[in-house]
């Protein structure tokens, strides 16, 4: 889920990862780069990104096919090398393609699919570390054991060491019976690969470079064992839903072993960075965008949707309240039904319970902000600030024009425009005078029951 | 899902469909006649109507126990005949209650039955065509291969021809082991029909007419073969939830294949005639009604419900946004959180982004909707319109009481109430003024702590 | 689910309740008791005591290990007597912490465990039943077949009548072939009881007074089976979790059993206590918490939240419904999207469909309250009510400020603020006036472009 205990123990030399995202991604049918498809609400390929970061990668490369500029724009500011491969020869000659990216680098290779995000940084670290065991393999290749087999590649091994590397196709039915299968990532130390590479030959039916074939030519390979669910590749929309699926179901279980109380987990979506605190409450229908903190003995009632906020312990959030970036919510507040909040703070013990937009506010503690109240924070040109004091009472149906400050203990009446700043303890009333117009309603009836 | 290409390929000769649904339907407990009983958002008798239709047949029947003034309603205007039998001696006696109202047709007759309803139109053309075939048969009976035949018929057939249908219990051995089993739907040569099903007699142990009896007496019958999902049959509550899970576990499959990506498809309800884009991404929890339309590149968040609206390409919807019948909403247009929008066209880039009731309104192309805002367009007998010009303002909180013109790049002032038109341009502010009230709310306070 | 018919039937003798609740709990992580963990809506222990009190049971005790506050808080006033097991020598031992409880009673008793809370009444019947069959036995243990045995120990009996209970670890190849598994629960005459724990010693590894040793010492100990879903045990929230999906599984069948339309059963969650009508139709996502009644003919649509709530004959209600403790839903009546409904009456064919809260008030038949109303309750001190006469018409984006009376068949002008009372048939108005300016918006862009 996050970052692996294991993983912060220190790599043993400098460390460069090379990722290939030169697949088209054709089925996936969709104008952006299949490596940025999300999962948990972060693209495929900040996933792994992450992952070699945690590791301390020195280097990163990402070799594209098309769509540089949209890998490009992605990874902007994070040290990436996006690459290209043009044409596209195969796996083998995808890898070359970082050459020029890694000149100079002396170190390990780790070779990773964009299209395979979920590997963890333990597995990594793993592969790595399996280059520095005492026998030295050249070539260390990540294996996985399916359920099903079926069609894959088996990777012939005994002791961790690779004697072969077959094509399901191509095995005969004892390799067929092996169940360890190549997943294809591999970490090589860099000064064996760009040779292992230039030896690559594309004698086969396909006309490609293979990058598995550097297993046979290094002489010396090892393997490296992971779950089936770290090396699932996504090569379609069914793909990455299952995948997400995935994600979700072990982010749950893990969820309630931290001592979260999940009444549907089915029905909560984690992002991949939502943190959740101890008898932490969670109904039915809650859905975490990425940037979610919810502290200890928090409660979140259903049909929530909540990113980019703060909930301090001890919070009833919900039903139907919708926490948006910028969103703190204070010990003991209450954000109830149909509630939108924007960058703003609500302090200790604030209410605010039914039909409210806060946006661009400070919101003082043990305030509480009646129904329907609208922070006017925008002008069409400007956002600006609503600061409500603390112990303040705002009126239902009220809109507060900002800038504009409501001072502490302050009350303001139902139905008003508050324009201008209110003084601590004062009450503000703004709104029309009540009229009535007797009989009116009769006669208007009367009216239309004639048409 | 939709109507099938092959469907639109010419049927042989006029056709005629008869559709089955006499039974009582006791086990749904339902006032509700049983194939009114929706399935996608439509009922199942128009699920099988609508296949019908698009293999062109010429006449439709549907045979009736009770609930006769139902059926009628339900197909009101559409050239359908209601037969009733009663009593219910079988379903061979059933189909006869349909040979007045296909008093001289001549062609080929397809008999269905109401409570299975998503045969497609491809296999009901398959059944028709294999009529056709060079060995001519006079019947044809739709088979299918469960999972489990279970104590389903048998079908004993060699190439297509059908040698025996057998009832489980009456089958031998060899014959259970046969997995092919009879779904009791036929198609017919109408010249055969009726002769046949006034020789089928009622020796038998409930003393009732089975349509299934004319395949022996044909001399001459053939089978087609479907997947059984399309001949799930419906007795109760729950086998209706079960066909519909089915239905939506195919429509989301598809969804997907077709460039759609769905979080958590699982949550994601369509409609029988929903239409999604490319690259259009729906989260977790959106329900579709019928009649929506969703272009390319649109985002539907979380918790949204869209019926009879049309998005078009590169708007965003949601969370928590409804879209109800006449929604049409523009290209790169904005629908937030907890918004409602009835009858109301949203020009391109318009923006209606919190807790607003838009109905029966036009939104001119990049308004801007404050939040809280409410077009009043009914007045308990009339609706009438309310129109915002292109590149105006609504400050939040506002009642635009219809109807009522903001011109173009008007301005609203924040918590108005607007009754008359606003020229173009103009600022208009309808609303109370600001009253304060020093100490009151201190002194109130002071006051409710002494009781 | 409910109340067991069979179980209204007299047991035989008095009847007292010992419910084991000492276990730490360790694995949920939580503060809160393990036992007052609830599972659809009701905490486990709470199960358990409306169990034994549908069956008649005089007499219950509840032994606790730590955390007595929290349990006797939450029996407060049941006549529910908590004892105290410290330190915890094992399950007999446990039992005999009740003993001082029930000094002096006569009669059955049912040794039940908090963390096993869905044993259902009859089954508990059954028991006690059991007790005095023909043979009389001192004590009746609970068994269930699991579909995978593992290491539950095994029950091993014939016709009923117990021979031996091995645990799993003792069992030979033919015992752990037995299918037949030891839940725990017991039911045991008390003048047998307290003799037999006397005997119960503690020379085992653990040092523990097992309480299962009863059944040997016994000499006639009796089975009786019940499905293993009555008996699934929680011991952590991931259990929790498994638990309450059993539960709302076994509920959303029954619902549809009923005559109710759940068109995605698995998304709609019962509290323990809801009840559902014939022909009621809920749609997906619809979460009941505790004490809602719907009758015949309701209509729930998607994203629904009810609680608390009657809602009576073909009313209509959601989607984004929040129903809340008091709401009462008139027949025919429609509550709208976005609309929260608190200790509020709504008269038959009344309307609230849009963005409203209606807390604390009446409304009459066929009133139509407009979209954006509030009712202003609450002054941050006390609670006032809002009356709305029969037929009245409240225009949108309303403010009612309680205490008020809006007459029968008065209208209320779009965006008033009502602070006094409207008389019958009477129109009010309480807004501000409409004051425009002319091409000041123009200017105020032509400002804001210039910065």
């Amino acid at each position: 889920m996050s970052t692996d205990q294991t993983a912060a123990a220190a790599i043993p030399r400098p460390l460069a990862a090379v990722i290939l995202a030169a697949g088209r991604g054709t089925r996936m049918k969709s104008d952006l780069h299949k490596v940025l498809h999300p999962i948990a609400g972060r693209p495929m390929l900040a996933h792994l990104l992450a992952s070699v970061d945690a590791i301390g990668a020195a280097k990163r490369v990402v070799v594209v096919g098309s769509g540089r500029e949209q890998v490009e724009a992605a990874v902007a500011g994070q040290s990436v090398t996006v690459a290209v491969q043009e044409p596209q020869l195969g796996t083998g000659h995808a890898v070359q393609q970082a050459e020029a990216a890694l000149a100079g680098f002396e170190g390990d290779v780790l070779i990773l699919y964009g299209d395979v995000p979920l590997v963890s940084s333990a597995t990594m670290r793993a592969m790595v570390a399996r280059l520095h065991a005492a026998d030295a393999p050249a070539v260390v290749v990540l294996g996985f054991r399916p359920d099903d087999a079926a069609h894959y590649g088996r990777v012939i091994a005994a002791d961790g060491v690779v004697y072969r590397i077959v094509e399901y196709k191509d095995a005969d039915e004892a390799e067929r019976m092996v169940d360890l299968c190549n997943s294809g990532l591999m970490a090589v130390r860099s000064d064996a690969l760009w040779d292992l590479l230039a030896r690559v030959g594309n004698h086969n039916a396909a006309g490609e470079y293979y990058l598995t074939d550097i297993l046979a030519l290094s002489g010396h390979a090892a393997v490296v064992e992971t779950d089936p669910a770290e090396v699932a590749g996504i090569n379609s929309r069914g793909e990455l839903a299952a995948v997400e699926a995935g994600w979700q179901a072990r982010r749950r279980v893990q969820a309630m072993a931290d001592g979260a109380t999940l009444i549907a987990p089915d029905t909560v979506w984690f992002a991949h960075d939502t943190v959740v605190g101890r008898d932490v409450t969670i109904e039915s229908n809650v859905v975490f965008g990425p940037g979610a903190v919810v502290a200890d003995g928090v409660t979140i009632h259903a049909f929530s949707h909540i990113a980019g906020a703060t909930i301090a312990s001890g919070a009833d959030v919900g039903p139907y309240a919708r926490l948006r970036p910028g969103a703190v919510i204070g010990a003991g507040a209450k954000v109830g039904n149909f509630v939108e909040i924007k960058k703003a703070v609500l302090g200790a013990g604030a209410k605010v319970n039914h039909l409210s937009y806060i946006g661009d506010a400070d919101v003082g503690a043990k305030a509480n902000v009646g129904a329907g109240t609208i922070t006017c924070n925008y002008d069409g040109y400007n956002k600006a600030r609503t600061v409500i004091g603390a112990g303040a009472f705002v009126g239902s149906n009220s809109a507060l024009v900002a800038p504009v400050v409501i001072g502490d203990g302050a009350i303001v009446g139902a139905g008003s425009v508050v324009t201008r700043d209110v003084e601590a303890d004062a009450l503000v009333v703004a709104r029309g005078r009540q009229e009535a117009h007797p009989g009116w309603a009769a006669r208007f009836r009367a009216r239309m029951a004639k048409r």
